[in-house]
This record gives C-alpha cells, structure tokens and sequence, in this order.
C-alpha cells in the first residue's frame, strides 16, 4: 500500500458533530463504532436510523462504510467511513437470520459476548468458561458466510481460543492489550495473542485506562513500547489501534455497559465503588484528534515506518478488504 | 435498449422450488415480490430472513435484486432477479427511519395503504377518502429521497392523485387494470391512469381474475385490446405486466390478504361468500410459464414490436434505473 491510511477500529463516543470533527482533525479515514451493547434486534435498528440520520445530517464529514474501498474513498474525499459493530450479540437475539439481515444493514464485527454468558459463547468475567456453545459454533459459520467478523476483546481466555480455532475466517479483538504489560480481565493472554496472530487473525490496541499500564498516569512510551513487543510476538501485520475512546460520555453510560439489564445491582467492572465512572484519559491520548501523538510515540520507540503505517491503519484495511465480503 | 427484458412487477406466489422453476420457464428476468401485507417490522424481517434461505439454497434460479442493472445481470447469466415490496405500510409502523432500514434491506416499492385506511394514505374499500395524511406526506418525501417506490394499487381515487402529485418522484401502480374495461373496486379511473402517465409514473397490467373483464373467462384478445387502449390512454412508455399470481396459495392466504388481523369478521374483498377463495385463472395464462401468451396476444392485436417490448419488461427496467436510487 503506497498510502498510509489511519483507522480506529473502536469508539463508542456520544456522538455529535464536534466528535466526527475530531474525527477530521485525527485524519481517521475509518471508525468501527458500537451500535450496541445490550440492545435487542429492534432497538439496534433504532440505533442504525440514529446513524441514518448523523450520516444525513453531516455529510460532509461522515459516511456509512461497508468495505475496505470506502476506507480509499474517505481519503480521497476528505471524510470519515464509519463502520458498525457490536460488543454483544443482544441484537441477533436468539435468531440466526438476523446475521445476515444485519450484516445488510452494515453491521461488520460482532462480540459473541460481552462480559457475562452469551447464547454464544462466555465472557470474561464469568467464573467458569466452557467455550464455544452449540449456537455459537452455527453463529460462527453463518458469520464467516456473510463477512461479519468474529470479534472477542470481553470474551474469556477458552472461547476466545475456540472461536480462533472454529472460524473459518480469522477474527479480531478490536480492543484490548496484552496481560502481559497490564493484568486486566480485559487484556489477553500471549497464547491468544500468538494464536491469533498465527491465524491471521487482529488486535487493536486499547487506551481506555483501565486497560493500561499505571492506568490514566500510562506514559506513552511504555504504550509504544508495549506495541512494539506485541509486533515481535504477533507479526507487524497483525496489529492495529482501537482505542475504545467514549468522548463525551457520562457516567451513566459506563453503568449501562456494565450492568445493562442482567442484574437489579451494581457491578463495577474494571472500576470500583469509589472508581465507579470513566477514568480520566492518559495526557498523550484525549480523543481522536491524538492520533498523531501515538504515530510520533512508535517512531519515538524505533519502529520502521511500514510497520508504524501498519498499526495506524493499513493492516485493518487489509483486513476489511479481506473480511468485509461474503466468503 | 436493444435486448428485450422480461419483468413481472408483482407477484405474491407460495414460494417452492417449482415457482422459481416456473420464473425460469418463462424467461422472467425480474419479479417483483409481495414480502408482506399485514406484517410489523420484525415480521417483515423475518419474512426477508426467509428468501435468504430461499437464494442460499437455490443460487442457479434466483438471487436478490437492488438495481436495474441486477435485471440485466440475470439475463446475462440466466437466472431471475428478485425485488422486495410491501403491499401495507405496516413494515414501518409509525417510524419514518424505517424507511431507509427496509430499503437498506431490498425494499423498491411499498403501498401507502391496502385496502383500508393506513397512518399515511387511504384504501380502496373505505367509504371516505380524506387523502394523504401528515405522516402520509413525510413519508412520501422520505420513499422519495431514498429511492423507495410509492405503490398505490390498492389505494382510493383521492389519496392515489394526491400521492402522484405530493409525490417528487413518479410513482407506480404495480398491479390494476383500467376501471372503464372492468369495473372493479382495485382498477383505476382514466383521471388516474392519465396523472399517473402524465408524471411519469407506471402501470402494471393484472392477471388476477377479479381484475378482468369476465373474471375467469377473460380472453387474451380482450385483455390485449385493453392493453394497446390503455397505451394509446397513458403513453406506451408507461405500462407493463404486473401479474398478482399467487400461484399454489391456499385459499387461507386471500383470507390473512383481506382480513389481517383488523377484524373478527370476515370480509370477502373482491371475492363474495359463495367465491370467497381464489378464483381459477384464465386459459392462457397459468402462471409464470405463459408469459409467451401475453407476448403472442399483444402482436395479435397490431402492437408493434418497441411497444411489446416495453409493455413485457423495458419499461419497468427504465423506471427500476431511474427510481430505486436515492435522490
């Protein structure tokens, strides 16, 4: 790839125009956001009309992206394609031909859980982890038929290693790091990191603090350096940024991620009841107009521009190119 | 246009194997299908989920049609097109950002309103028609800007010249006759035919029994004589074949067309308690098979072969090219 393109492959911002200006002010050529996190197939459809009408309203700055061409059209145009995800398979219900229908309707990566049980599959704080379910396996194939991609950053350690081995198509995790630089439930092991760099597979890198070394106080040369560990251990090709920003969001979101419906309690999550809402941004890192502090910070660290154009970018857009499209 | 393409704009079959056979047997290169009549959003859904199994599982006879060029593209390798369309605004429920889901989804037509009153327009077999209604001309303006198509087939005289004429788009009457050759509730005054020619809009010609001058025992011959009249009445432009087949339906499914579930009662529509089912089709036209009939009959009564063309399948590529894409 001659050009350098630049891609967050996760953001759930409250979205507004001063956000998709960030967008432009980053230079993102393409933003993978959440739809979703708890929300069933009608009000994940409700959510999309929302973006119908954003795309509507600002068209100038942002478009719906559904392959890796529009991320080169962005480019070429000035704007910032906007993909669709979901961090929980809440919307397909209980219903395996909604893979597809939402796949038309622009949906590209789906977490076959979040943090708890799925129909699918076990999240990552779940206190017993029996992997793939009966379900998850048809969902999988019928995920990898129609190009919607398998995305695993809240899932546990065993079914992430199943769904790498099941898929037929390599999978993602949008976003998370390695456990090895930062113990979170969230982050991953280095056996899921290798054998998902092995399969093809991608992971973006997180900067929501919980994720990071010494949290919101993370330096970005401890960050750089971390990815330029994760590159020797998954390949250069393998990685990518998804910083996971929620720009604007108040607290009650966190909560609404956390708890959604499951439970009448509270549940922290990666904070606590005196930690209970979003952490304050690193200083090198506040939202997507930063994305050239963490290109200067890989230079900084020694790594060689292609793998630097890699990680901004380019390897997610192979990876669309490659993922986006029926098998 | 040099090649001669072959449309049927609306047609609400028990989908088999054997039906889509019969689309091949009679070198139907686009079908216009009736997805639902009284169904909600989600089961309209369920409903498309349901032809993804159908063009999953027979890929030689039939694959989803979005544009004008998937007609020629099935010409091209043999098989046929098919077009979603609703008959009853109902897919949307009363949310306008449905619109650009549904047409996301394959929508290219929607009725305002079947037989009786909708939120937007009204029906055929209601004693009063106040017209297009607020919501009516919102949504009339959002089909417009992304390229859903208005059907107003089963609509009342005043809501039907008021949506051609509120309407930015021309619109379409997929399936009705010209009420001066048979008079019945479904077919059309020459006001409307006329409007409806003048702006740009399209007919498409019935087959259903109760639409034809004789019901069952219509000739060819008249129903190709009130074709060339009704050319010489709207413009041979402006016509072309929309079938109604309901080919191997149980009489149970004009009962769930007429009644839904807005009444406990009853309602025969265009049938009566003594022929409340679906009444014997005409000699020469089975089912998709015939179309060859249809052609043979039009050159039986002098039209010329650019206007058969038209009539059997140009016309409705031409408008399926100029309005199933956004504004």
């Amino acid at each position: 790839m001659d050009q350098s393109y630049r891609i967050d492959c996760l953001q759930y911002a409250n979205w507004s125009e001063a956000i998709f200006r960030q967008f432009r002010e980053g230079g993102l050529d393409a933003v993978h956001v959440t739809v979703t996190y708890h929300e069933n197939f009608r009000e994940t459809v409700h959510i999309m009309e929302k973006w119908n009408r954003w795309f509507e309203r600002f068209p100038e700055l942002i478009f719906q992206g559904r392959t890796g061409d529009d991320v080169r059209k962005a480019r070429e145009i000035g704007k910032t394609a906007v993909f669709f995800g979901f961090q929980n398979p809440s919307a397909i219900e209980a219903d395996i031909g909604l893979v597809e229908i939402l796949h038309t309707l622009g949906a590209r990566f789906m977490q076959l859980t979040y943090n708890n049980q799925s129909l699918l599959a076990t999240g990552c704080y779940e206190a017993e982890d029996p992997g793939v379910t009966r379900m998850g396996r048809q969902v999988i194939k019928e995920m990898n038929r129609v190009g919607l991609v398998v995305d695993m950053s809240h899932s546990a350690e065993r079914s992430t290693l199943e769904a790498i081995e099941i898929s037929g198509r390599p999978i993602a995790i949008t976003h998370a790091n390695p456990a090895s630089w930062h113990p979170a439930f969230r982050n991953k092991s280095d056996d899921v990191l290798r054998a998902l760099g092995q399969s093809g597979g991608m992971l973006g890198f997180s900067t929501y603090p919980h994720h990071l070394h010494g949290k919101s106080d993370c330096t970005l040369e401890s960050f750089c350096e971390m990815i330029a560990r994760t590159a020797d251990l998954m390949g250069p090709e393998r990685i990518g940024i998804g910083t996971d920003l929620c720009t604007d969001q108040p607290d009650s979101v966190v909560e609404w991620m956390r708890v959604g419906r499951w439970t009448k309690e509270i549940d922290y999550g990666e904070g606590s009841k005196s930690d209970a809402g979003f952490p304050p941004m690193p200083n090198w890192f506040r939202d997507s107009r930063d994305f050239d502090q963490i290109e200067a910070g890989l230079r900084a660290v020694g790594m060689n521009e292609t793998n630097i154009a890699g990680v901004m970018g380019n390897n997610w857009l192979r990876f669309f190119d490659e993922q986006f499209q029926p098998a």
